[in-house]
């Protein structure tokens, strides 16, 4: 079911639905979403009902399962983990006289949703007659504060229109939830029944708070909520609350025009170790300081806390008013799902549905941290110091794989390995030279040493050694990385996949760079100069494999030997193939799920000629069918690169519009991160050409694609606010604040001032035969 | 826990235990257990207690389960199939005054359990004093009938010493045992709690039957049992019948001296079609014919039976009385496995334990039909006509794998595909070409062309569309088999692996020349000149890779680039490697679980060179580890060949002595069949020199390791049968019956005539220097 983009309406600082169509109502819940990072709301309807998937998300609660294996294997794990939807602290449940307010029943005259941008807010308003005649008008507004890390909020409003009415409001507070039933499709999350075992309730005034434990990973999570109430007639109220259910409740006539009005304030705590008793008393607090604050104040806290992201990570663009929608949408999100992480994980979902179990991947680090490190960089440094803190985990994980060093997981929560099918899983062990080159990139862009001396330098440690054990000296001293699997996943346990060596080359260099400067934080971690000097070794004879005959570079080693797939066979409804065929054949065939030699090329920048790059790049272009949503994105940055810019630009509609159309066909499961920072890098990346290499000045190679006449991007780079605006044939580079900056026009230096903005030419690119996709992969033409 | 050899004498016909050990009960009741292929009973004590793991399993039932995935894929099979222990009817129960016959009790004089290679037989000797002080005499015969194919049956004496004694047998048929639990070890077969569902029962006189249905697998399973019973004092006896028990009680008061004497007749029978009143009438009839027969009568017709067999089949050999008994031990075992199994498979532990959950494997084709070929054909027709019986499943799988012909699973019991691990499982795609490599055995070592106008036909030509649509044709037009998995499961997914490759070219051109001979029948499965041809041009462009570096074949491409194995870091705890290292590990370095390469060497000899094969053995030999029961046998046959006689006698004493010796660890759950078999490719092969290609006249190339002094050997080969006798540096080939025969000895063409034995010198090898084995993986030394 995909979401008609009829719905939204393209305006640059909202998204706004007019009408409730209740086919693609999970997957609007996952679109309206709000999150801090460290809390996270589906877009629910108020009420609870009719909804697609309920979900109260909190970063880090889970839920362990154990992971069924017909047949084991050695290092399999044995516990999976998946996010559970918390006590549900959204709900406010209205009777309009007899009737609950349900607007499957009765006539909806008018429904309204907009998440704005700017605000930080998710508005509703609902003209409704009940069953009975009764008309009444409903308007709340959420948010999930930034500010204030463990709160929620609520302002909810109802009137009755014409006639007087009975109305009881009912704002609760539900563990427990009954949730909708998994499907067959392995990216979907496991759906865990009743996974919160009551504790502790208690209720008084206006407040209820509720303590859960999770019945298997014993996490204690509390909830609490108080509530302010401004009502023009006579209300009686009550309070309850029981194991699973807390409820405030308020009973009033209203007449016409008469308005009630209930602000709630909720909050979250959660902790392996703290008792229920601190728990109660922590989110007690919270609630306590959220009332203090009030609700105008939250809202002011909020559009002040988003005006400073928007000031550094506002992109304009002029031409195309739906893409400049979806980026500023997925810039949202993507401080939604890193903001207040807070040495947490920040999952490929952010915390907007429970797919893929609510697990992080290299997402993370390859899409995610990208723009976090140059718009929220303490979000970005949080990031990695969730990865420092579960170092211990991964050390133990290359223990029992057999390797030195460590070996972070491919999916998890809590940092241990949850991958139930190791050749997409554990193989993929270019996560972490990902993790590596995020380390590189944050410290880079912020000069933040104290981190490189600690964190960093320990995550660069360890992830070389993982390197330098895994791979092998062969006969003619070539470093090989055998038997992993790349990024693409329609491959598996190959040989000297390309993106994987080259990543894992920076990798080993980086950290004898950064133990051989900080040789006695490196001797803690007993790094001395012969074990650098075998990183070096080991870099340096990394074998990247070259195809002399087609002149491409195969992603792994004889990868371009292999069978063509037979696309003649593939009709749409194969798409994604691995719904339809057998690993066996996908993994034996050139057939790309994924960008993977394209990202290298991406992400390795110096490794390719120009040449090269064009010609892998169509050869690639043939074969990648992007069953990942991974994949658009990087294929923008590069068709921007190599000079395909229509191209480009429609790969950037695809990565931007991910959700908002529901390509894949499963934001009801949560919103694509990846993607959607995604749609970022394929404006600052592709039609920006940044390429930040650690350690030289930040280059740039600004194209614009037809129809985008004028795109402005900032970057916060090294305590500097950089503006970049591309307008036809000329770049203009502004410092807004901080040093002069020296960067590099398409590898011209040229040094940028507060006061002296610098405008460059942009030299006319080659004419290019435009690449061929596999039949009917190509990406949707953008006029 | 290991079976101390010192339990068994090393007599050449029979394998006597002479003391009962509880710590290898489940061990020896594997060993001593009974089959016909059809039905198999293992060596449970009568008493049904103690027991190991009780087994009474019939050829073809099973039980469903849903094969768990934590992350699905497409193609995994849904439904997994586990051998069941059906209605035990070996249970004859005693109560000696008041206390259970159980020699866990009292004061155990004597107990000897005998397994007689030429009468079919286990018997058993007990000499007991019950606590209560009364001491009896229990002797025992049982036997899978070879010529009653439903029948089992069993001659009970008790008899009481020096004192009388009250004595009461209760004589048992009992559904759902209840079963040990199973361990976390893959090759375990899954326990299945309850699977019969009770259908009918009845009792009669001394006869009872019980019909079940297995809960999800539907299949209809019938037993009954019937009685002689010869009493020198007053007998009750009283019969009964309830769902899941029948029992026929006798009861006595005996003299010293007074014998009583029971025979227990056994009739199975079982069908997925059949209703249950034509199964119980079926067993009822099966128990009146061997009623009618009589206990006397169905041994003599059991060793009839297997006069015959060992006229055919037995190997003497002098020098090594224990590997002399053990061949015999192992011959027995796998004419138990396959003798009456009449077009059903031949599981990988025949009919003797629930482990590999009673599935069949390339074992049969591979290792089991060699020795069937040539001593009871057919058997081996017959397994191969159950290999066309499920064509339509293996051709629907392949269709569901993207492929033309026919997939044959990897592990079955019905035809379908249960491997739930498709890297080691549905990858291993060589098993399709060892189908075919046993048919053109089979026909040319039988003239059957009958066979070959059918079912062989339909074999080769359907495996032959497989190899065909699964390779392909490369850029320089060689024609490549990409991404499967050999017969090493240390390594998956590579590409051209030599074994696979070069077998599916034999299997490529077999079919060519089948469809070319027999036109109008390959016209009937649609075969044209122009497929004809397609087959013969893969068949020539098949790619066989060679390091011309080591001068050694990979065993697949880029094999010898591997990282080898630390075998430094290995202790004998390690072992099996799968067990402490991830398949991560394994996969990707040079260390081999069984002979891969090695076996092409001896599948297919004239496809490298006498040198390549010394170099490839000794390079192989650093690296093998076998951890698979299917190596040994394999390294001797090929150790034979290159000249490492000493070797190839221990690798031989390991083969054989696999289970008597209980080697693997896991004799517990079965026999292994396949290296029973190996045992006597060992010796016939290796030693023997057979040299058996299609076409050609059967080749010897015999020669004696040190220790054996005289070796012989018969093979049944188109209608003739030919005697092998090996003594020092003299080969004598006789002719026992049949037309002359062709044949060589070391290349030497010769003819030898039923008058006139051919006498040949054996040539003396060349010096040989030793190749090494892993540390600590040495086969033990044979004396």
């Amino acid at each position: 079911m995909m979401i008609s983009h009829a719905a939204f309406g393209a305006e640059p600082w909202c998204l706004r639905e007019n009408d409730l169509d209740l086919d693609v109502l999970a997957q609007s819940e996952s679109v309206f979403a709000l999150a801090n990072g460290h809390i996270g709301w589906r877009g629910n309807l108020d009420e609870g009902e009719p909804h697609g998937l309920p979900g109260c998300y909190l970063n880090g609660v889970y839920e362990s399962r154990q992971l069924p294996y017909a047949e084991i294997g050695y290092g399999y794990p044995e516990s999976g983990q998946s996010v559970i939807n918390v006590q549900d602290g959204k709900l406010i449940r209205a009777l309009v006289d007899d009737e609950p307010f349900d607007t499957r029943y009765g006539v909806l005259h008018e429904h309204e949703r907009v998440l704005d941008f700017r605000a930080g807010t998710l508005s509703r308003k609902v003209e409704w007659t009940a069953p009975t005649g009764r008309t009444v008008r409903v308007t709340s507004t959420r948010l999930v504060s930034f500010t204030q890390r463990a709160v929620a909020a609520i302002c909810y409003e109802i009137e009755p229109i014409d006639r007087p009415a009975r109305i009881v409001l009912q704002s609760e507070l539900v563990a427990n939830e009954s949730m909708t039933i998994a499907a067959k499709d392995p990216r979907m999350g496991a759906t865990l029944e009743s996974p919160l075992v009551g504790r502790l309730n208690a209720a008084d005034q206006a407040r209820v708070v509720l303590v859960h434990e999770t019945r298997t990973s014993a996490l204690r999570v509390a909830a609490a909520m108080d509530h302010l109430l401004d009502c023009p007639a006579h209300a009686d109220t009550g309070v309850e609350s029981s194991a699973d259910l807390g409820r405030f409740t308020v009973a009033a006539r209203l007449q016409p025009g008469q308005r009630l009005r209930l602000v709630k304030f909720v909050a979250y705590g959660w902790s392996g170790q703290r008792s229920e008793p601190g728990l109660r008393a922590q989110v007690d607090a919270a609630v306590a300081a959220a009332r203090h604050t009030g609700w105008d104040a939250l809202l002011a806290e909020q559009r002040e806390y988003l005006d400073e992201f928007w000031a550094r990570a506002d992109v304009e663009l002029d031409g195309d008013p739906e893409i400049q929608q979806a980026v500023r949408f997925g810039l949202l999100h993507v401080a939604q799902a890193g903001a207040r992480a807070e040495r947490r994980a920040i999952p490929a979902k952010g915390l907007t549905g429970s797919g893929y179990d609510g697990h992080a991947f290299w997402d993370t680090e390859v899409f995610a941290l990208p723009v976090l490190t140059y718009t929220l960089p303490d979000a970005a440094a949080d990031a990695l110091r969730w990865r420092y803190d579960i170092l211990p985990t991964a050390q133990a994980r290359a223990k029992e794989l057999g390797y030195e060093g460590a070996a972070f997981p491919w999916r998890t929560i809590d940092g241990a390995e949850c991958s139930a099918y190791w050749p997409a899983g554990t193989a993929a062990l270019h996560i972490n030279a990902d993790i590596a080159d995020a380390v590189l990139r944050y410290v880079d862009a912020t000069d933040d040493e104290d981190f490189l001396r600690k964190e960093g330098l320990a995550l660069l440690v360890n992830t070389a050694r993982l390197w330098h054990s895994f791979g092998h000296f062969d006969d003619e001293e070539r470093f090989r990385v055998d038997g992993v699997t790349g990024p693409d996943e329609y491959s598996a346990i190959a040989d000297n996949n390309v993106y994987t060596n080259l990543m894992a080359r920076q990798n080993l260099l980086a950290a004898a760079d950064a133990a051989s400067r900080f040789t006695a934080e490196a001797g803690e971690l007993s790094v001395d100069g012969a074990e650098i000097a075998r990183w070096r070794v080991a870099a340096e004879a990394m074998v990247v494999v070259y195809d002399d005959h087609l002149g491409v570079h195969p992603q792994a080693e004889r990868f371009t030997d292999h069978q063509h797939w037979n696309f003649d066979t593939c009709s749409p409804a194969h798409y994604p193939l691995m719904l339809s065929f057998p690993y066996l054949d996908l993994y034996r065939k050139q057939v790309v799920k994924q960008a993977d030699l394209v990202l290298a090329m991406y992400t390795c920048p110096d490794e390719f000629t120009a040449e090269q790059k064009a010609r892998n790049f169509a050869y690639y272009e043939a074969i990648t069918v992007r069953d990942s949503s991974l994949s658009a994105c990087v294929q923008a940055v590069v068709a921007a690169e190599v000079g395909h810019l229509d191209l480009a630009k429609d790969y950037l509609g695809e990565a931007a519009l991910m959700d908002l159309n529901d390509l894949e066909h499963n934001t009801r499961d949560g919103v694509h991160i990846a993607s959607l920072a995604g749609a970022w890098l394929a404006l600052v990346a592709g039609f920006g050409g940044l390429r930040h290499r650690p350690g030289k000045p930040l280059g740039f190679a600004p194209k614009l694609p037809p129809g985008i006449t004028r795109l402005v991007f900032r970057l916060f780079f090294r305590g500097r606010l950089l503006r970049v605006e591309i307008e036809g044939d000329t770049a203009r580079y502004s410092l807004l604040d901080g040093e002069p900056l020296e960067l590099r026009h398409y590898e011209q230096a040229c040094t940028v001032r507060a006061d002296a903005p610098v405008e460059q030419q942009i030299p006319q690119g080659p004419e290019l035969v435009a690449p061929h996709q596999p039949p009917g992969r190509a990406p949707a033409r953008r006029k």
